[in-house]
């Protein structure tokens, strides 16, 4: 798939800087792109790559000041333009063969819907319903009474174990794991002998519509009720979800984040990478939780916090800057006492002369 | 299954205070509990919840204190009774059905045990050995000569590699992965260009009896020797456990801890959500590592260790303490700075006042 | 497999101290060897253990001064010679079977390059191509366009997406997903409510040479263009990748670590577990980022940077120290009011002395 950049300006309604009838074959980052690619311009970061690239064609906001060797594509929103680009190079979309591969394991009481595309090596076991047109790739597994809703794609190798429930148009990435018991025991020491008991998990995974849930993410069961996702909730890749936790609509969840159990995160809260939750709190709405922060109490509605322990986004930075004080602090320190010293000698012989003086 | 209040009182000997005739059909948690739910209140946490919630029923200490608009079953361990009552009401537990699956692919001569069952797309290589009892889900993959104790569950997608040793009752849960490589290069520089070998890993893994193994947990076999697991281990989801790691019985080891290489944990430490031990360490009996910490030296048994790195747990909150003065102090410290410049004046002129009386 | 001590001390020319007629049958780490084993000294931090093992032989380096139960194999590079007995004793090496297995799902079109070994339950799908001599293990999937090259191994339950490219003698861990699509959303609100869309991922994965990939590893596919690994990069288990970013030739990446959107790792540089680094930024060359830390903006060439953000190392170590002076500080300030305080009691007393005096 080829398009010119006189073709592709025209798309995406572009004001045209130089030439036009180079091929454009793909798209590419800033850095990355070469001949025959078209990139842009969106974090500022970059501005200086537009020069330096060899790029075709280079899409950039209207009031962008420089040049570049390839053609200029002048637009309101770089971002969308090159995503409409993008779109229109991309090479087609695979879809998964119609039907139940004939290697997938099915139990006959089943239900699936118009269009359901069931991969080789499926396991789907009894009482499982799967909604129209969802796909669900090879090697797959489905337990018991597991109920999957309609338009969703799971990719390969992905496990959901019985009776959970995912909504419509919701994506699970290859190796997730949805509905593995949690991590619950008790213990008692018998004389001097632990006796550890695991707590059984008769409870179950419901997960809303509009759902994107990574690669290797995991997701348990409930102690008993439900572990819960919102809908539009949009989780990344390693990341853990312990029993019995609650995640509101259109949260977000970077790459390995972990939320310990019975933990509320309200609705529209991003939570970066790398940042852990812990048991049996409640993180209210519309908050940010930095990179590797640990959340060690309640969060009110529309905080952002940072740190280990997480703390008030401007507390944290005050608590860093303090830090950085402390060599200078260190330095008037001494210099203060020495001064001191010196007023103490000083003293010291005005108190002796005065007294010598009497 | 359904159950009246007052039979679900009389099943775990508890205090009836109210109606006992409303039907009972599950267990939830405190604050999603509804009519037609049981729920209890262990953690103090949610003391404030019995009076809203609009469960059936509420377990409570014989000690509580307050009123609620269901039944209250007083009794002298919520936590206990509760999940009695969960197994009361739990739905069915599901087994896989009997045999081998006819899509597993199983060696000629695998042993295996009396009424173990093997799910569809399983693989067990030759020399493969599992006692009486296991259970081994869908899509699991048993290396050659692995040999896996009695009444054990493994569920789908797990992978075990050659030559593993996994005790009795062992559970593993979906897409964990035991035997691996573990990471190990040597690196020699030639002429400027790094040469670098792999180190072979011709070790194995031993996992004791009664271990439990979350999700997602990665365990490497040892360059040689074994990496161990003792008995009882508890696992959560997605943990490291390196090569030569050795972990001694009844250890915890919460969600995406991760262990380097060669490091021993002492029997009955437990290592919170997301830390992480050094390798070559020895850390010792009964200790606790605290969430997110980084452990960079030797810990000695009974320690409770926390921060990165981490250090005993009260010089760590200590240190928090420290940075948290740092502001006050340096106001301290400029009060003090215009005191002495006073008392430099004021000394300066009664040296003057002295030298000029003189 | 055994071999006595003294044929074993002639294949790698040691200078044997002691008996040599033992049979060694394994290697062992020096705490855990017992007779029969061979076992070595390497990390000084074990140079106690020698002393007390009771393994029937120990390679020790010529200069190391103790004795041992067992025989004394003085070597030049115990580290060498370990690897190389290892080798001698080590089981058979477990190869696949030969051809495609005939549960596996491999498209018509497929092209497999000579002796390349396919396990059960494989499923490649059209236009795969896989080079010679290389095996893919049993429930593998590997999807539509993807290359892999020749002598690699992909072990048991691995996923590979669609058009990814794989170079020559790589090695990939089980439970591993390549390909997965990257993590990104256009939000714009309408009328209060969130509206999120799914930015589409039609770019790819490239992954070069002698690369060795962990267990459990996610390496999300480009927005567009490709997520890179250059040549005889080295990953650990269960880290995280994502789209865009570039890792270059060398590079090793240890257990948990996370590399976000569209960053550049410079060859040679090492990153220890538990680590991660933000988003778009560049890494340099031959850095070394201690574990744990979180990298928040560039890392200039052959910096060592530590902690949360990361620092260098030397300033990360200041700042430790410098939490560490506060309560000592403290206690300075203090003892400084307090001379300050008598001081001023005493020119107060002087003042008033010389004005009653006057």
């Amino acid at each position: 798939m080829s398009l010119s950049v006189a073709q592709i300006s025209a798309k995406i309604e572009a004001t045209l800087e130089g030439v036009g009838n180079g091929e454009i074959r793909s798209v590419a980052g800033i850095r990355d792109a070469g001949p025959g690619d078209i990139t842009f311009l969106s974090n500022p970061r970059y501005g200086a790559d537009v020069g330096r690239t060899s790029a075709s064609a280079v899409i950039v906001g209207h009031d962008w000041k420089g040049s570049c060797r390839g053609a200029l594509l002048r637009v309101d929103n770089p971002d969308r333009a090159i995503l409409a680009v993008a779109a229109m190079l991309a090479p087609p979309e695979i879809d998964m063969d119609p039907g139940v591969h004939l290697t997938a394991v099915v139990a006959e009481d089943v239900q699936l819907g118009d269009d359901v595309r069931i991969g080789a090596h499926c396991v789907l076991e009894p009482g499982v319903r799967i909604g129209a047109g969802t796909r669900i790739g090879a090697g797959c597994y489905v337990g018991h009474a597991t109920v999957v809703g309609c338009q969703g794609r799971i990719y390969p190798n992905v496990t959901v174990r019985e009776r959970a429930i995912v909504g419509d148009r919701v994506i699970i990435h290859s190796g997730t794991v949805i509905g593995s018991d949690g991590y619950g025991y008790t213990v008692e020491t018998e004389a001097g002998v632990p006796c550890v008991q695991k707590i059984p998990h008769t409870g179950s995974v419901r997960i809303g519509d509009d759902v994107e849930i990574g690669a290797l993410v995991a997701i348990d069961r409930a102690r008993f009720g439900e572990t819960r996702i919102g809908n539009c909730v949009k989780i990344d890749n390693l990341v853990q979800i312990a029993h019995n936790v609650i995640i509101e609509d259109y949260c977000g969840l970077v790459a390995q984040v972990g939320i310990a159990g019975s933990s509320r995160i309200g609705s529209r809260t991003v939570i970066w990478g790398k940042a852990g939750v812990g048991g049996h709190l409640d993180v209210g709405e519309g908050c940010e939780i930095a990179a590797q922060s640990g959340v060690m109490k309640d969060v009110p509605d529309g905080a952002t916090v940072m740190g280990q322990p997480a703390r008030p986004i401007q507390k944290a930075f005050d608590m860093r800057a303090s830090v950085q004080r402390i060599p200078r602090m260190r330095k008037r320190l001494t210099e203060l006492e020495e001064r001191v010293k010196q007023l103490e000698a000083l003293l010291g012989d005005a108190a002796e002369a005065e007294s010598s003086g009497e």
